[in-house]
């Protein structure tokens, strides 16, 4: 997500930057202004409000990631070997952040998912289709390693949204102690909800 | 935690109250007083700061729920009986949230996690121990399990970790979707995740 010339990108980008700093209602329009370097003026012509950006922010980040996804998970390789690049590239970003900014930025879904869980808001709403769509992405993975006989599994659905689970709770510890190394069991761990054993995992 | 009529237990209970439904950097002191309806003078008779406030409701939190984990994974019962005993409490305090105030309370500590994970806090490195006692206490029973022979992981530790973060995870569902049914998957993947299959669990 290049830093564009245009107005509107930059508030997008200050947005992303401070929703991944701080608390999401502590940030007011004004903070964002400052750190996009435009006018009020300017937010308010292509926001009608930051919940307005918020959403946008997160839809946007969520086109990306999702290619990211579905680039790395409709692969043509192993389940396995799909499941562990998603990782690495998951670890790399948040080392990535920690080299940029001195701080792991964990998961931008995750930050907002539970300061604003607690209140009837769109972005909640956004939120739960963002997750739901992570678990379809990965469920089509195993789904599809199941048909090729890969991996057994009781329930690909189930095993799908243990995954993504999995990668949130380590994400929090690896913001929480600002260590990206907390991600390296993440490929074993899911290896073993998948039914693949220590074996499969050294294959 | 029931509620008792002393002022200091009432601002401690009214904290506890106001970070599990929002932002702990929205909420004033100001505020806090008016939900434990003490007078301002009287917080500070007690606490020095918000931050003081914070950290003894975390401590009084972890108090109970050291006590809760303790009693539960020390049990003289099979460790698969006692993690399922602990995620049948676990999914347990969710759903009496959900009945009692209409929402999935989520985890206290990883609420506040994603919040100050971005600042120097003393609350995070709180946080941190916290999560490391967890950790510490969830390893304790698994290494018990590997000298009795029930089970047999690589490393006790970091299983123990996985667990503990597929916990965080899943309660962050059952706080966005406010649904502790997301929770019920828990006990199974634990299984998995120590290397025991559907046999173990079905039996």
């Amino acid at each position: 997500m290049g830093r564009k010339s245009d107005a509107r990108q930059r508030i997008l980008d200050a947005g992303a930057t401070l929703f991944g700093q701080r608390a999401y209602s502590t940030i007011g329009v004004a903070e964002i202004c400052a750190e996009a370097d435009v006018p009020k003026g300017s937010f308010y012509y292509f926001f009608p409000s930051k919940q307005a950006l918020a959403l946008a922010v997160v839809d946007e980040h969520w086109v990306w990631q999702r290619g990211q996804w579905m680039g790395i998970l409709t692969a043509p390789e192993p389940i396995v070997d799909r499941l562990r690049a998603l990782f690495i590239a998951t670890a790399e970003m948040q080392s990535a952040a920690l080299k940029g900014t001195g701080a792991v930025a964990g998961c931008l879904f995750g930050n907002l998912a539970l300061e604003v869980s607690a209140q009837d808001d769109p972005l909640r709403a956004r939120l739960q289709e963002i997750f739901d769509e992570q678990i379809d992405i990965v469920e089509g993975a195993i789904r599809e390693a199941v048909t090729a006989g890969e991996v057994s599994v009781a329930s690909p659905r189930e095993t799908a949204r243990s995954i993504v689970a999995q990668i949130e709770g380590m994400i929090l510890f690896a913001k929480l102690f600002n260590d990206p190394a907390q991600l390296d069991q993440l490929w074993q761990n899911s290896m073993k909800l998948l039914g693949l054993g220590d074996a499969a995992v050294a294959a």
